[in-house]
């Protein structure tokens, strides 16, 4: 049923696709809510996580995701592995692949890599977020949630607040929620929107009250420290002022049920205050759980089958 | 039959629920004599260890326990995690719980974490040591150890060597040795016994000859060289002069069937001299052994049966 | 039927032993081509990775040969262990023995440890690769190769290229090649050829030219960069002209179906030419996916049938 071998991006992924493969982890939650969390569906199969930047969540939920599923799991970290010895990306893949490797999870901190893996390699490819490019697992976990949590995805109006122009999982997110028929807007200071988004149908603004004005949804970025380094922010402080989520601020100006997202780590006190992060309309801890389903339905379908996942 | 949800200290255990604990890991090393360890007691849970300071054999041993249950193991440590990225423990703790962790292990530097864990998670949190608070599987594996040599644990007199004032392993040890009947003595440099401790029925010594005297447990703490740093040891060699345990002291004070215990790892000719370390009475290896068996049983009490371990 | 409890390395075994290894990988093969690579044989039974040296391959074989054949696996390293608080060498393989490690596969940068280590603990050892000594399961693992490419052993010619002094694999694979009937030619810079190898059987040269003539198998070590630091070497650059492997040189001095060997990682465009790396007869990742079947078959000789690995 799913076409495509790899999960590079949301921006490629027809809203079938999409739809197909939210179905599918919704069955994988039933799963998840058993007393014994294990069926044998990928029993035998060797799932790579390489991982080249650090990462709590996003490793751990993709082993979780295989090990539920019965498959083996292989974790490769440059400070743990021969990438200290100076061996190519490519020549990497080619022996992890020769190893036994079924499928890889790839994060590298260039935009394109998983991209490039999927020409490499004959097994199926994950991006689990490369540079500034996507990080298509979490666009499709936050959909996950936000359908669960609205019943639809269409016709909802979503505000994407803070730095959209280094944010893989903003990008991830525009297409993923303009593909499924909601209307996205983005904020955040003028320094940190990059030229050109309007392209993808969202609607850019630089004052956050206007964005937030009557969203059914309010996706939280996080705010990077680096950036005030690098002189693209004044401050945290002024930052949080400015474009800060607070309670004050959703009850003035968003619908009763409005939800907010975030995919974590949280700084709270910066980009969102302690009281959003608690407050029952904040579906964090949702997405992280959907966050294993999705990835299960991932592997599943890249997998499963008698010869999934092989030319 | 055991009462509380979490493993934080020996000190609010009392010698039933301790008593308890050991018989069922005496259950366990029955399972580790066989040809095939492996029973699926604990199949399809999820046991998180949580390590913020590092340790080969409280964190391996955990996940072996696990392991021979049929669990399976997700392990966090801050160098390969998001706490770089400045994650709070608590939401750290929020977003491992829901990513399906069935039970926290929990080491931090900080005195009373696994306590603020137990507060913010709703599944079993087990203490693997504290700050300089406690470490209470090495504690209860002490006290399984002790049993399985001398047949009883009341009536015996502990001594235990060395940095009193830093060690969470004589905290836990004091409460359980107490606990269960044994008389214990205390004994190390002044600077490094803190005040008070005779609230908990132990004896303080100063000079080694007499506390050793008549001890059927030797109970040798390990020596931080950071210590001499900060001032609280003039030297190692002084150290080892006044409080090393050696074959000659031990056969001029003690009773000839004497055992000697260590948490390890140990400093040979520092804390312990080679011969004792490597003689009969000494027990180092069979604490390590017993250490599986003892962490096996807390994995079963707490998560074992249909429902256990949730709320 | 393998007689030997432990592999230190090649210079031990005899040709009949290294057949019987190299015959049970082959059918270690089999397992790894079904859809389902899964076998029960070491269900229950605890491999400890003890690695002092950073490996990506090694060890991950290693950990996938172990979770093929079911059995668990417990990953030692320097940085993540209690080796950081001093223990020593001698206390932590005690250690991991108590805990249940049923058989230790070690890396070390001492020559001899492995050795030293079998001495230690009553379980068997596999050396992954000490100091500059051997690294008996690569030898192996290329002897299985070459055997299934050229249908042989006996007879062949096989030039071993590059810095022959500080390479554990050039020592496993000279007595190996030597012993199952190939003639070994060894060629490099004077600096890093040392002295005494004619007494292996191999002959040396120091110019790549009279070396590759005529060979059948064209063995290419990786440079290490740290050898020019050192002043063992002038330049990479002056290396690459007079050693590299290029298809040319291979054209005009081997046989039409020469084949090209590497343990990688591969220094590409230095030692080997990126042409070579990527022909038909460069079995780099014959190599590699060799090596899981071949450490298959160790860990099954050493601990499979009911008493496999006991004393």
């Amino acid at each position: 049923m799913l076409q495509r071998r790899h999960i590079l991006g949301l921006e490629e992924m027809t809203p079938e696709e999409i739809q197909f493969v939210l179905d599918t982890a919704d069955s994988m939650k039933e799963i998840l809510s058993r007393p014994i969390k294990k069926v044998p569906a990928l029993r035998g199969r060797t799932v790579c996580t390489l991982f080249y930047e650090p990462s709590t969540r996003t490793r751990s939920s993709f082993e979780l995701a295989a090990k539920i599923l019965s498959a083996d799991t292989i974790s490769i970290t440059p400070s743990t592995s021969s990438v200290v010895k100076g061996e190519s990306f490519r020549d990497t893949l080619l022996t992890l692949q020769a190893m036994g490797t079924d499928l890889f999870v790839i994060r590298h901190q260039c935009s394109g890599a998983p991209l490039f893996a999927s020409k490499i390699v004959s097994v199926p490819v994950i991006n689990a977020g490369d540079g500034m490019h996507e990080h298509p697992t979490q666009g499709l976990l936050d959909l996950l949630t936000l359908r669960a949590v609205k019943g639809r995805l269409s016709g909802l109006k979503v505000t994407i607040v803070g730095d959209i122009a280094h944010s893989r999982v903003a990008r991830s997110n525009i297409w993923g929620f303009t593909k499924m028929g909601a209307s996205v807007r983005l904020v955040g200071p003028p320094t940190l929107i990059p030229l050109g988004l309007e392209a993808t149908g969202a609607k850019v603004y630089d004052r956050l009250e206007p964005a937030l004005e009557g969203a059914d949804v309010v996706y939280v970025l996080r705010i990077q420290r680096e950036r005030m380094e690098s002189g693209l922010l004044p401050s945290l402080r002024e930052y949080t002022r400015l474009y800060g989520i607070t309670p004050e601020r959703l009850a003035k100006l968003t619908p009763a049920d409005v939800v907010v997202m975030h995919p974590g780590p949280m700084n709270r006190g910066v980009e969102i205050s302690p009281e959003v992060a608690d407050a029952g309309y904040c579906v964090v801890t949702e997405q992280v759980a959907n966050g294993v389903a999705l990835r299960m339905a991932l592997l599943y379908l890249l997998l499963g089958g008698a010869d999934g996942g092989k030319e």
